[in-house]
């Protein structure tokens, strides 16, 4: 009983991401695990373009967003917020492929989700925790730009580079949808 | 005797890496992963600084590397690796943190192991198989570095941005080290 109060108590809860709503590329795959009763997903994102303040430290808890898409971006949209950004810290462009995050009622139940997702090529996918309190599986996409352009208040890198590093980015995102959409025909055998 | 039977068969055969033989930094949280009779490593990786080449597809299969370093490394080696390559693909910086592969004897035992690694910060750690024939789970360290950097034939940005990323990538191969010595602390009461 204990897993069907949670994923009742879970799916009620309001949306706790900086975004607020579910991504649209995702929310297919989200419902289609949401409408089995043996698992409901906690979190995803379904892939983004964001830029990232660090300083030198690195120290997470010191880290801050600038810029955040879960759109293809412009060069110019990343090169205005580096602009607008006053601080020495560095900046990092950043891509990150999708991610979900899905609770499990049994371990055999997570077991085969985590197959279902290696085989639908999404290698980054594990049970993260298996206790008996929860069981989850947590699922990533290896699409990835992480790189410093800016410090010290100046792009590190020529206009031309940015430009480069979006259309890779912008293709990435593609590319991490069409993964989704993949895992989500994968998941109608489940 | 299954499992006992597989540790022995594994921790017999040749290093299978590209480099053929273990990493130092690593080394000392194998073995004392290989002296639980619970567990043994299958791979891992100290982390590393490579170049990868990768067509405009990002065919994974036609990806090649033209450069490999376990140890911190100078500009001018990543330069001169860039110089030398002969082809009109993409040229990928790459600074990977540490990853670790584990067969484990039972679920409890995984679980344990995901949980200690995640304690311990390694956030990307999780069971990746979980089946009657094999248990295993995989630690990766987040530290990263992914960008392009050079493509037909031309470096697409300034030798000192090089020289940024290649300190900035060997300040995370340090880090990613000391992870590995807070892993390996952590496994003394696993």
């Amino acid at each position: 009983m204990s897993f069907d109060n949670n994923k009742k108590m879970a799916l009620s809860k309001q949306d706790k991401s900086k975004k607020g709503s579910l991504d649209a590329p995702i929310a297919g795959l989200v419902q289609a695990i949401n409408a089995s009763p043996d698992l409901y997903t906690t979190s995803s994102c379904s892939g983004r373009i964001v830029l990232l303040t660090q300083p030198m430290s690195a120290k997470k808890d010191q880290s801050g967003w600038i810029f955040a898409s879960h759109e293809p971006v412009m060069p110019a949209d990343v090169l205005k917020a580096i602009r607008l950004f006053r601080g020495n810290d560095a900046v990092w462009f950043r891509m990150e492929g999708f991610i979900l995050h899905a609770c499990c009622r049994t371990i055999g139940d997570a077991a085969r989700l985590v197959l279902l997702a290696r085989d639908a090529g999404i290698k980054r996918s594990g049970i993260i925790s298996a206790t008996d309190r929860k069981i989850s599986v947590e699922i990533i996409d290896t699409e990835r730009i992480d790189c410093p352009i800016a410090a010290d208040g100046r792009l590190a890198v020529s206009e031309s580079y940015v430009q480069w590093l979006v259309e890779v980015a912008n293709q990435k995102l593609e590319r991490t949808r069409e993964k989704i959409k993949k895992v989500k025909e994968a998941f109608a055998s489940f």
